[in-house]
């Protein structure tokens, strides 16, 4: 997979970044900070890890009060499972960022993705944090997209126009977990004006129907997040208009970290309809994206359908599933109907799993549930990178 | 990976069988009957799929009355997701090898493994059951197991004295399900005399700390099924000695299954530790043993244990695991504790994880619950297999 096209992209006012190399691997950018220059409302969400990273544990303190104004973020290490000193660490990311930039520590949030397991080389960090007010730019935000990949093939970055307002959205990630340091990040800005508590339970809707939606392989990271953050310098927008650009912004993204997963050829959809309701619908929809041999089958090309009803099959307390009322779709063609296979072209059927895109539809023929979730195919090379990427 | 020296197999009394090619698919043995001389005492265990393979549902029924005197098996056709015409071929099957037998047809449980979506080629199945009762043969367990065989590497089985009875068992499958045609399948035979109603909760206790505490690629078959068959010839035995023996069998099975996973190169054991109860130490474990970037980082022979860290934090409900109590060990060595990573020798390590067969500890320090899994590394061949088998 390349990248692909990128539209126009169009920043919101009053947010400068900076993006750098300080060399904590290799010559690649590795440390970029985010500055809004009016303090932000804001609202993130995390990994539910139970080992959650330095900066989860620092960024969920300072994001409480629901302001941010600014972000700080290195790649190449993670900064997850070193105890107090890692704590320390992130403590002390936000503390030079506020320092340089005249703001409130709490108003800053750290992120770090990469390596588990080693000291952040906080010499590095330092040298590079300072002075970083001359450096921050308007505009800059492709740059930071690029300064927070990892292993990803191609920087992630979409905005959208909400009336006078406008939504922009980096990320990246290309497992749920390093190495090859992996962590899903987003950052999320506007210049819209949106009410204070409205922000937190908006994103959740959202990120529920997005990056919840999405999985490459089912390794959640210690270090997932997602963060939104609303400078309002353009004035309040209509919020239903806004959620739904917010929706755009965010599918936009997920469905790039899954096309973009480690060693994938295709981006898999899985839409599940019919079902007693949403949450059953996207139980299942996640078996199926998730099984290795759906994965594996559509990476081959083979229109094998009795994998997508074993994986169907796995979600044993849904007493309610039954192969009678069960139908399943490749793209448009039905391969199963009524607890019985339909007579299908299996050649089309291979022509169709031979695109960059697949989609896999289910009805489960019980009551009105849907859910649609992303995810991509297993490959050899998913294998290299995992096996052969030594610490 | 190369099938292990096989001790000397010792049959239970009572036990004839046959094995043949049919001609299902190929020229290989993909057609068994394996009868019990005395009507036997019968437990079994079905997959928990909603999408239950034909032979399961007859089965199920079948067995209800603790009673079985025959199995019939075939390769090459799983039997699943054909509607009614599948019931009836499984029945039919049943029938046949009870007029051969001149047995009752309720005491016939069938069997069938391999592809999906399929009708089973019932002529040929007739034919080849035709005249079963002069080539039953005593001592033909093994050939069974190799008539049972799909994708596996080599045959499986192994038997145990117990008192003057004999257990004897022996089990197919590579991956959790087809393709490549790989639903686990066990017959557990003994000449022992035991309760009726002894049975099927023996066989609950033992599956679950073998069969069920063993993954090789989180993707449950269509028709699972481990069957215990108890004749009485050989007399009483002592109960716990004959459950100790039963569990030794089963796990020899369950972990010669693991080991021959689906292009895997090593058995992987996951040992929990510490935990609040079993349950939460099996969920732990499962976790662990799981997760797509532990079984790339053995199989690579990384000593990443990051990735260990992360998957234990998947266990989003365990509040009580917390990374300050926790341990990980790699073999011997202690690479993470209380917190913080332990100084340890990766070179060692290294070695360590080359062998072919690698044990994560993983003690929680909560309370005395621990659990034992085996599974094994994710390798290219697994894309392989799976990726490039068509139907």
């Amino acid at each position: 997979m390349s990248q692909p096209e990128q539209k126009e992209f169009i920043h919101p006012k009053g947010y400068l970044s900076v993006a750098k190399n300080v060399g904590i691997k290799d010559e690649t950018l590795d440390l970029t900070v985010i500055y809004s220059e009016k303090r932000a409302n804001a609202a993130a969400m995390f990994t539910r890890s139970r080992f959650p990273g330095a900066p989860v544990i620092v960024g969920r303190e300072h994001v409480a009060d629901g302001f941010a104004q600014a972000v700080v973020v290195n790649s190449k290490n993670a900064n997850v499972a070193m105890g107090r000193p890692g704590i320390d660490d992130a403590r002390e990311m936000c503390r030079l960022v506020a320092g340089e930039l005249g703001i409130a520590e709490r108003d800053v949030l750290p992120f770090s993705t990469g390596v588990i397991g080693r000291p952040l080389p906080m010499e590095k960090i330092r040298a590079g944090l300072k002075g970083i007010r001359g450096e921050l730019e308007p505009n800059g935000l492709e740059l930071a997209a690029r300064a927070i990949m990892t292993t990803d093939r191609w920087p992630k970055f979409i905005s959208r126009r909400v009336g006078n307002a406008v939504i922009a959205g980096i990320a990246k990630g290309v497992g749920m977990i390093e190495p090859n340091m992996a962590t899903m990040l987003v950052y999320l800005m506007t210049d819209a004006e949106l009410p204070a508590n409205s922000l937190k339970p908006m994103l959740k809707r959202v990120v529920d129907r997005t990056f919840n939606s999405m999985s490459i392989d089912t390794d959640t990271s210690t270090s997932d997040t997602v963060v939104l953050m609303a400078n309002s310098l353009a004035g309040a927008v209509d919020a239903a208009e806004f959620e739904r650009a917010l929706l755009d912004v965010s599918e936009h993204l997920a469905r790039e970290i899954a096309r973009n997963g480690e060693g994938a050829t295709k981006l898999i959809t899985v839409e599940v309809s019919g079902a007693k309701d949403d949450a059953q619908a996207k139980r299942v929809a996640k078996a199926v994206v998730n099984s290795p041999l759906v994965k594996t089958a559509v990476y081959g090309c083979d229109p094998n359908w009795g994998r997508v009803i074993a994986a169907i099959g796995k979600c044993f307390d849904d007493t309610d599933i039954e192969p009678a009322k069960t139908t399943i779709r490749f793209g448009d063609a039905e391969v199963f109907e009524h607890g019985a296979p339909v007579d299908c072209d299996l050649e089309a059927l291979r022509a169709y799993l031979g695109k960059d895109e697949v989609t896999i539809g289910v009805d489960l023929g019980i009551a009105n549930g849907a859910a649609r979730v992303w995810g991509c195919d297993l490959t050899e090379e998913y294998i290299k990178e995992n096996a052969y990427y030594t610490t």
